[in-house]
């Protein structure tokens, strides 16, 4: 396996510039889960296998990524698979029902269950991850950079403790207060297995990563800051050896913005829209890194001409520097593909240095820099 | 009806002496929820009638508004009750079904919809919830004091434009996007209702009222300004005419502490698990409020020596002076009564000013005051 860490340079490399905090003409736009249910492209091929199914196919995966790149408009293709991969990978059995979500039917509860958990080693268990990733690049040949992605160690054992998403994780943090050995050796497993899969992302052609701790908002500062934090910066640096940006993505923990900064060493965090992006940027300020978000995705039931207005202010706010245009949560399912363009459209329309909206995106006028 | 805001002062007033902000030997103690599922005592109740029936049955109400003075200890009774009876007296029909939760079959999702909603007269169709705070209030004889409470229109507005609770308030929250005027009309009505709620509790022998804004955590910053922080504090302000200390409590927007002091005029603030008890005391300084909160539900989970490290450091972080020592949110109901007694026996046994603890409560020893 070649080891090529960033692969040649995208022809709209914006993502990578902003990510480095580089002069951009305007700031790169994606959105998380952009392949997914509000595209009827991605329902006709979600008509033809179940979700777990299109995980496993790279030929379906590497469709429905490339998808809202012509359809939507974005800077970037972010590989289709779920951050669930690497608990399966583990040895653990997981089903996906409609209606229900992702389960694991035989949870992790005791020190044999952890002792059972399989070390991963990404070629062998993850190989279709890697295949759709190397698909994927080759495809897109250059045309937007493509981000790889894994859940967070704390996030994943939630999952594998509870057996299910649920609303408190009350039994994974029955097991963080009851038996903090225990917790601590699973996430010890898992921030392993998941930089692994990382660095393996990379080799197979992602040029970006980015780590979900999607259920941070699960625990209070003491709680994320031993069970969480070093885990999750655990993975994030070994990703950054790899040579590729890597973006921490921490909803629910806007109060520990700067303390991810520091921990993670990413080169950008993502904002979550519950997050004020002036108290974002207070917050970050020191650290250099780069930020993504923060629309609401709810905004974008909005009409087109207030997602607009919403858009440009939430650009105003983040400023001309590292920023990455996303919403503040992926997006909602039943949200017109049209409201979606009309949030990319709205980025691309405006221009930095002066920030006033003209019309339509021109990548020839030339960003004069900034501090 | 006599208007008596305050009653005699209760036999053990420390509730109101912390939410004055005056020297108290140590902090008062109550659990949100103290009144609910975790007794054995109050699931007895529970299988002779179910949820709604026991809310409007003021006998049964007052039975289980009692039980944890004296099972578990706490220093408040707060009256049994839920938030969505003020939309049921608007006149949507509540249905609660077990292991559903709570449900509006018709939502109000239109123009006619809001328009239809009934203006709230306390004594008529809430006439239930008042004789139970009387009754409670009698049989209280002052050992303790009596908190009432209400949920803020923003809470209520979502159930009812949802019809249930959700994961995200997606489609209340198109509303507040999609048609921001209807959702002003439906909040107004409910500020009306709310206020005049509160006022009546009071004259019916409620010594505190606690404002539950339990869908803060929905709203990012612009549409928590507009759409929820104007109307509660619209309620609270009025239930603070009406003379006793007003508690708002507002999970998920551990940010907007200080605005929300601001804004509400409340006594004390309540704050959830999820906020670092330093950051919350930097935000609320200036306002000079008392704050109640904030060990997380789930560390009830933990081992009653566990309980009590924590429950201590928690006292120490918020200090002597105005703090009223709770749960960050309501106890679980999974969680073994004698982890309960647990954590109020650890608050119990602190003295402040030496803050090292003591073993027994001591009401005998006098607090030297503090700024």
């Amino acid at each position: 396996m070649t080891f090529s860490p960033t692969g040649p340079a995208p022809a709209n490399d914006l993502l990578l510039r902003a990510l480095r905090r580089e002069p951009v003409e305007r700031p790169p736009v994606w959105m998380m889960r952009q392949a997914g249910r509000y595209l009827p492209e991605y329902r006709a091929v979600r008509a033809t296998a179940d979700f777990l199914t299109m995980c496993r196919t790279p030929e379906l995966a590497v469709e429905v990524t490339l998808q809202p790149i012509d359809l939507v408009g974005v800077d970037a293709a972010i590989i289709f698979s779920d951050i669930l991969v690497v608990p399966e990978a583990m040895g653990m059995a997981l089903t996906l029902d409609e209606g229900v979500g992702p389960q694991f039917p035989s949870p992790v509860r005791s020190a044999t269950d952890v002792a059972r958990l399989r070390a991963v080693e990404p070629a062998d268990q993850l190989g279709y991850v890697l295949e759709a990733l190397r698909l994927a690049s080759r495809d897109l040949a250059g045309r937007v950079p493509l981000i790889g992605f894994a859940g967070a160690p704390w996030t994943l054992a939630a999952y594998m403790v509870e057996g299910r998403g649920t609303k408190q994780f009350a039994v994974a943090k029955r097991m963080l207060y009851e038996q903090p050995a225990l917790a601590h050796a699973l996430l010890e497993k898992l921030a392993v297995a998941v930089g692994d899969y990382l660095v393996a992302q990379v080799e197979a052609g992602a040029q970006v990563v980015q780590l979900f701790e999607s259920w941070a908002g699960a625990l209070g500062p003491e709680l994320f800051r031993t069970f969480s934090l070093p885990y999750l910066a655990r993975a994030a640096r070994r990703a950054r050896e790899a040579g590729v940006p890597v973006i921490v993505f921490a909803p629910g923990a806007g109060w520990a913005l700067g303390e991810i900064a520091a921990a993670t060493e990413a080169d950008a965090i993502g904002i979550d829209w519950h997050t004020d992006v002036a108290a974002a940027r207070r917050q970050l300020e020191p650290f250099g890194v780069a930020m993504q978000g923060n629309l609401d995705p709810c905004a974008l039931y909005a009409p087109p001409s207030e997602i607009r207005r919403r858009t440009h202010a939430m650009l105003q706010a983040f400023g001309p520097v590292g920023h990455v245009a996303n919403l503040g949560h992926g997006i909602l399912p039943d949200v017109p593909p049209a409201h979606a363009r009309a949030f990319v459209d709205a980025v691309k329309e405006l221009q930095w240095p002066d920030a006033v909206p003209v019309g339509a995106a021109s990548s020839s006028t030339a960003y004069p820099g900034a501090a």
